[in-house]
């Protein structure tokens, strides 16, 4: 009657799928009886129960019904042809260009994460959490965790924040798309010009209308914020990206002021608050108005890219809110690595790994403030791993980027990083230190 | 001149805050100058070194500004009383009602969970890859994961997903996230009604347009579904949720002939294909019409609500979008987890596991079946883990949860997984028998 090839081991199966495809090609047609389980067991060899099976699951899914004491037929599906397309091929991804030296990407060294530490830690949840770590963990993470941030951050930054509205997320950037959900998708978000693409981007990915607020020397134009019509104003205030712009009290407390017209919110992406390499982190905006701020950090950088880790602080009302729309959501990271942060805080060990990283740095950095010493002029504001450096004498951005790329550098300029024209970024290469080796500057 | 409670080992920080709070406060008015470093010092029995650093950072922070030659000054910062306001107090999350029996969560029984392969596996991914866990994983997924999903989904499920056009997401619920940015927000989402509710409020947390379309015996209404304007329909065409409606072949094609027409997409949401109980799971839409089909299912069900752990299957072109739109994302799952499921699928532990539960809960299916003989009318298609218990006699859906909820069992009528009237629903309970134990029904 028709031909098939059965081979491998699940004979059930394979017959199952030549069956399928012969009504899908119409080979079988329509209202055709199918042969008795018997006889095509004989033919093809097979037990009666191989047969049984297939056409069990063919019925099941509607390819053939049957009809009593006469047997099996072919249902009456669509018009074939539009099935077995093969899908186009794509090509693989290419990989990213490698550099002798990268001065864009953000992440610290390899060598220089403990995961000795980390490692050992995870060996002490598996052992000391056992079964538990199988707990669903509430929306907005694990209560440990949440306290040992709530703890860390009264230590590391002297702030008074209620473990009970702290947020855990999957980094930085997912929290920016809770936010959205959280303040909805009418509010307009003011973000920093020059700024972190990423913000924008993601803003934008998430349905959120974003503009552009000027960043000078003292962070972002509170006034030009004013105009805007931005309800929501995501700045940089300790340490700008890429400026590296401080934002002095005056302008914090403007800021402040604006949130309080506007009946709206500063979102203080404190993105690289523990790397400021001189004195002790800046004070927090959320230490001025916890009920205006949504504090937010990530462990991603500090550790490793690979950990998406950050959390938020939320003005209590807010939080309030954030329970009513995500009560019954899941934390997407999951309770392992939250136990695990929560005992490298708790222990002290995130921050003796911190102080090691900003020695490292501080070494790191004064040789490369030497080996850029007289070619360019260095705006350093003691913050954070990045700096600004002026090629008074340069032609253009291109050439700068042209000629580092010729040295297998990696290096973008201010103007890179530009969501709106802005005067008086030219000429000036943002050297982000954070990837550097000592190799590399010897 | 001002009086200072210097208390605690961090005396600068302590004086910084302090003197932070006099001008806040406005005790310290602007302009004043402050005492020298070297009175100050004297006065408050403490290193010039002390009041230095505390200077240092109220200067950087702009609150003071520093005159060549002339001393400290108080910044004129914005009028004082809109600061150190007192955060309102929120109360403690009130604990969800414990039941004895909870017919309405869909998570596996805690001890069914491979506990101890799980840590096993996850030693060895601590010593097999060490520092490379570190790494940044890229927007889709660990390549070796990919493979792992794609040769468990060819063994399991028949289906022939590219590895390639696999992206690794943090949970379902994630994904469904990332098919709005992926799809655009403009487009008309239909989800099922009845159907889970988390969808379809997903979807609209997402900032997506979503209309439900009713679900009969034969899974969607897909003439319905022609006259909604849609043009993405997320379904579950193997077992329908809460129905239980499984879509014969017939509607299959209807449905692809659809997403042709309006050149959209079938969402195809696999959730719990794992736990057909008899036979074979039913094949895939997405073995039908790979390039229409986004192919969508997670492991936080079969394996534990704590691990955030799902897969989609993208159209090829469609994934080719998703590079552009997402390649400088990071995955959200930590390299960690996706190492150790690569191990736990590659070694057969998983589909161990699956046929554990299985047989798990066949015995439960029998005994829940023979403890609702004679009470009342139940549809099992054999598929997943959970039935349809019509109650002819009831007086009403309030009357059954009332009865049950006074009987300690937690449960809901089909009717609480509307989204729009829909007629025929009244007097149905939908027993997800997923947490049921043994002793319960003992």
């Amino acid at each position: 009657m028709f031909s098939i090839n059965l081979k491998g081991k699940n004979k059930y199966y394979n017959l199952y799928l030549n069956l399928r495809g012969e009504i899908l090609s119409g080979r079988l047609k329509t209202g055709e009886k199918l042969p008795s389980k018997r006889s095509l067991a004989a033919d093809l060899g097979v037990s009666v129960v191989t047969v049984e099976l297939a056409y069990e699951q063919l019925l099941v899914e509607g390819y053939i019904r049957s009809k009593q004491r006469s047997g099996y037929f072919v249902e009456d599906l669509i018009e074939g042809g539009s099935v077995g397309r093969e899908p186009p091929q794509t090509p693989e991804i290419s990989t990213a260009k490698k550099y002798r030296c990268d001065l864009v990407k953000g992440n610290i060294p390899p060598h220089m994460f403990p995961f000795n530490t980390w490692a050992r830690l995870m060996r002490l949840v598996l052992s000391d959490c056992g079964e538990h770590l199988l707990e669903r963990v509430p929306c907005s993470g694990d209560s440990e965790l949440k306290r040992s941030v709530s703890d860390y951050l009264y230590r590391s930054r002297g702030m008074d924040a209620d473990p009970r509205h702290i947020v855990i997320g999957a980094g930085a950037e997912h929290l920016y798309g809770v936010i959205v959900q959280l303040l909805g998708r009418d509010k307009v978000f003011a973000v920093e010009n020059p700024g972190y693409v990423k913000i924008s981007s993601t803003y934008a990915l998430n349905g959120a209308k974003f503009v552009p607020v000027s960043v000078g020397a003292q962070g972002i134009d509170v006034a030009e914020l004013s105009r805007s019509g931005a309800a929501v104003a995501h700045v940089s205030p300790s340490h700008q990206f890429p400026t590296g712009a401080i934002m002095p009290a005056a302008e914090r407390l403007k800021l402040i002021a604006w949130a309080d017209a506007v009946d709206g919110y500063v979102i203080e992406d404190d993105y690289d608050s523990e790397f400021r390499l001189f004195g002790k982190p800046l004070q927090s905006m959320h230490g001025l108005r916890p009920d205006r701020v949504i504090y937010i950090n990530t462990f991603s950088k500090s550790l490793a890219p690979s950990m998406r880790l950050g959390y938020m602080v939320l003005p209590p009302a807010l939080y309030e809110k954030y329970l009513k729309i995500f009560s019954s959501s899941a934390n997407l990271v999951p309770l392992f690595e939250q136990k695990t942060l929560a005992k490298m805080l708790d222990g002290g060990y995130f921050e003796r790994h911190i102080s090691r990283l900003k020695n490292y740095y501080r070494g790191i950095r004064v040789k490369l403030l030497a080996a850029l010493s007289g070619k360019c002029e260095v705006t350093d504001t003691g913050g954070g791993l990045h700096i600004i450096a002026k090629f008074p004498n340069a032609l253009s951005d291109d050439e700068i980027k042209e000629k580092a790329e010729r040295a297998g550098v990696n290096i973008k300029c201010l103007s890179d990083y530009l969501l709106s024209p802005l005067e008086g970024v030219e000429k000036r290469a943002v050297i982000n230190y954070c990837g550097l080796t000592e190799e590399i500057l010897n």
